[in-house]
């Protein structure tokens, strides 16, 4: 029963082989495939606990929302990652709301919290795995927050522009002001102020919607400023 | 054999009757008391992995060094705690280093990393717990980054001494600025300009190496702000 979709998690899981063949077909029989149209709302914080997604094609973005309602980007998730923080009630230690939503359509397995939960409950290696992928996070947001604390917006800004040339292929970045304001925790005027400062650098080319990276080792110089 | 560790372990780990015996006597024959006194080194980063430490009594503190060579707490712990974070490579996903220090003297049961590691690969329970562990410190870590983010340094310095009131239940708070300023990833020069202001304001009175609390509910007020 369920072959194709097994043979999908055993990819995921590094866990997999090791599971008893009851828990394999639990977890296949339990798992579905779900679409997420770019820019839909897969999970909104605590109150959410749709389950553990891992993605089959896409790109996912979660974030947090400041006190000041700005967003900030904490990490993203793509082909083959593991989104765990979609299913938070599975933690009773979680006491923060992540947002997730996909940044281009995503097609993933979707494991419900519950079977997900009871799964770890009895075994050892899946729970020891689901440590690593939380250790993971951790890293990319302490790494976050040492770029909120130390570096400058327009190093910050530089390092994003430089990142999403490098996710896409492309130096025409299909970004509006908003969009990167939100990436950074920022403002979509300040964003704005600075992309035109870029402009005036020769870095950067603006259009409606588009930035254009014109120097890219410009911008790497001032990425790398300490 | 160690009946007296076996006690003390079972207030620490919620699954510790679910353990084997033979689980049971590894965790307390290999475990050991240790005292590290005020202001001593714990642990430095990932190039340490000194084990896992259960907090007897004191106050041990968990910071990151910024780039510009200032501290930022991330959280403190106390007894009954837990400090996951000095057994940094029982998890190879830990991509950043943690800074661990008494700021009081401290005594603790210290589990070797490796036998710590060895007993989540066999018991689900306690690799779960780990998990919650995990995700306890990565939601302190989260609120850290939204004060960051969002407070200004005035309401994070009132937010702060209140704390240390609380701790302590003095208003007498034995601080000096610079232990301030690596609270809040701050530098010293601006700490004691903003306790100046403070003091000026009527809300504390400075001493040498001593912060007095004079007004409790204008530090409130302040600490609250959005």
């Amino acid at each position: 029963m369920n072959e194709p979709m097994k043979k999908q998690m055993a990819l995921f899981f590094p866990f997999w082989e090791g599971l008893s063949s009851q828990w394999q077909e639990q977890l296949a029989g339990n798992a579905s495939i779900r679409h997420y149209p770019k820019g839909s709302v897969i999970h909104q914080g605590r109150q959410d606990c749709l389950g553990i997604l891992l993605i089959l094609s896409g790109q996912i973005r979660a974030y947090i929302n400041t006190e000041e309602g700005r967003e900030l980007t904490l990490y993203r998730l793509f082909d083959g990652d593991i989104c765990l923080f979609t299913a938070s009630c599975v933690f009773n230690s979680i006491q923060f709301d992540i947002f997730v939503t996909p940044v281009q359509d995503v097609s993933v397995i979707h494991i419900p919290a519950d079977v997900y939960r009871s799964c770890l409950e009895e075994n050892a290696r899946a729970a020891l795995y689901t440590n690593e992928l939380m250790a993971s996070r951790f890293s990319e947001v302490m790494w976050v927050l040492e770029q909120v604390l130390s570096k400058k917006l327009d190093e910050r800004l530089a390092a994003l522009l430089l990142e999403e040339e490098y996710l896409s292929g492309s130096t025409d970045l299909a970004l509006t002001h908003e969009q990167i304001a939100n990436h950074l925790g920022s403002a979509r005027e300040v964003i704005s102020r600075m992309l035109k400062y870029f402009q005036s650098e020769g870095l950067v080319r603006l259009s409606r919607g588009h930035v254009h990276l014109t120097d890219l080792a410009g911008l790497t110089a001032l990425a790398a400023e300490k």
